[in-house]
């Protein structure tokens, strides 16, 4: 499988970082975006940028933050943006809808498809996004967590929240799987008859329950998402314990000389 | 509405760092733990242990660095574990089954819940885990990301699986919204039905389609989302419009004096 493309409607969701003041926290920050395929950043009256310190916490990511626009407002930075997330951990006497990343989501990365401009914005480290901030933000955002201890610091949030829209644009990891071969309900079922007839031709089932005994390694057996390697790998071992039975030449007709025999 | 309890259940639920190289990563993989209620930290080999820089970047999450575990080898970590997930970003050869945070994290909290010990299992910064420590894995669970640039670090890793997991819990943030006084559709509708006794009172009607015109407006403040108070300063201002076009008194009888007029 081929790996996948990151969508091209990313470059309508922005993150905005309002007056962060420590440098690596934009580096960090640009990082955590481009993880996720962001690339466009915003920094509205950064304390300082640009700088050693945030180019070498972005790793390998610096080309985010060499295109990164600097404004002198926050309203500079959203005026042709139709949806602004204000990401908030306080509780706000506001009426804007207050949501989750999840519940958000689908509608940012529906908007951003159709070619709309998206912002997620962030406040400062230590006081978060003023009142005057907020208002200018037609969404608030909270990233649920521990309720007594919620210390999520700036390029974790954008880290979190990244990973949130990432995960809605269906691009999956399924390149990373291994060519899986999955055996098929028959085949399992065909490896548990052939190992029913060799607990008998070994004389296993000498007093024993033969019939209940089966049925459970026939559920354990289904339970366990065999592939075909296995399913192979498992009759070759019945046949040789068949063999040492003198049993088994012919026996279970489905089976066939292979490489592990 | 009350701030809710973090579950009891996620102390059943384990991270565990195998050979981490920076005392730092180990104290931001200690908050970011922290902050999505976990607090069972094991330490595999870990190069430097305790150190001041951990405690520093652990910030209000050193009690999870004073109580965790430092252990001799990953086996030791997982000796009472059902399900042990490997965190891993790299294609490997093994039948162990792959699947993504938010495909994994229902199981994870179903078997916690029942009291089942289950460890998230994060690599060496540089390496990641190698073959040895993944095969004590019974799952494999990769972050989606950007293909071409999959650079989450360790404490990223940590805050993005356990922020998946936090988001399984069913603790909300519901404690963080104002008190909302949603207008029902009725209440929109006598409003509405005041702004077209206004307009008609003002003037604003004449020789237009007024009809599709309130019709328009009832279908925009029906979208908004209004709340009461929202209404009650809508009817104020129409109100005062009617007065100072020496109409309105009586003639809206839902309408009754409030402060705002």
């Amino acid at each position: 499988m081929n790996k996948p493309q990151v969508p091209d409607f990313l470059k309508n969701i922005r993150v905005v970082l309002a007056r962060p003041n420590h440098p690596g926290n934009i580096g960090s920050a640009a990082r955590a975006m481009k993880t996720m395929g962001l690339t466009r950043l915003y920094l509205v009256e950064p304390k300082v940028f640009p700088s050693e310190e945030a180019d070498t916490l972005a790793s390998g990511a610096v080309d985010v933050l060499q295109t990164a626009t600097v404004v002198p407002t926050l309203a500079a930075a959203l005026a042709d943006v139709t949806v602004a997330c204000a990401l908030t951990s306080r509780r706000r006497e506001l009426t804007t809808p207050l949501s989750i990343p999840r519940e958000t989501t689908p509608e940012l990365i529906a908007r951003a498809r159709e070619g709309e401009q998206v912002a997620l914005v962030f406040g400062n480290e230590t006081f978060g996004l003023s009142i005057e901030e907020v208002e200018q933000c037609n969404r608030l955002v909270t990233i649920p967590g521990n309720p007594d201890y919620f210390s999520l610091n700036l390029a974790m949030a954008v880290q979190v929240m990244t990973y949130e829209l990432f995960s809605h644009t269906g691009v999956n990891v399924d390149y990373l799987k291994p060519d899986g071969n999955s055996a098929t309900q028959g085949e399992v079922d065909g490896m548990v008859d052939h190992l029913d007839a060799t607990l008998e031709d070994i004389g296993y089932y000498r007093r024993r329950n033969s019939e209940r005994m089966i049925r459970r390694l026939r559920t354990m057996f289904h339970r366990a998402g065999l592939l075909r390697e296995e399913i192979d790998i498992l009759r070759g071992f019945y046949k040789q314990a068949q063999r040492l039975a003198g049993k088994g030449q012919g026996s279970t007709p489905d089976v066939e000389d292979d490489s592990t025999s």
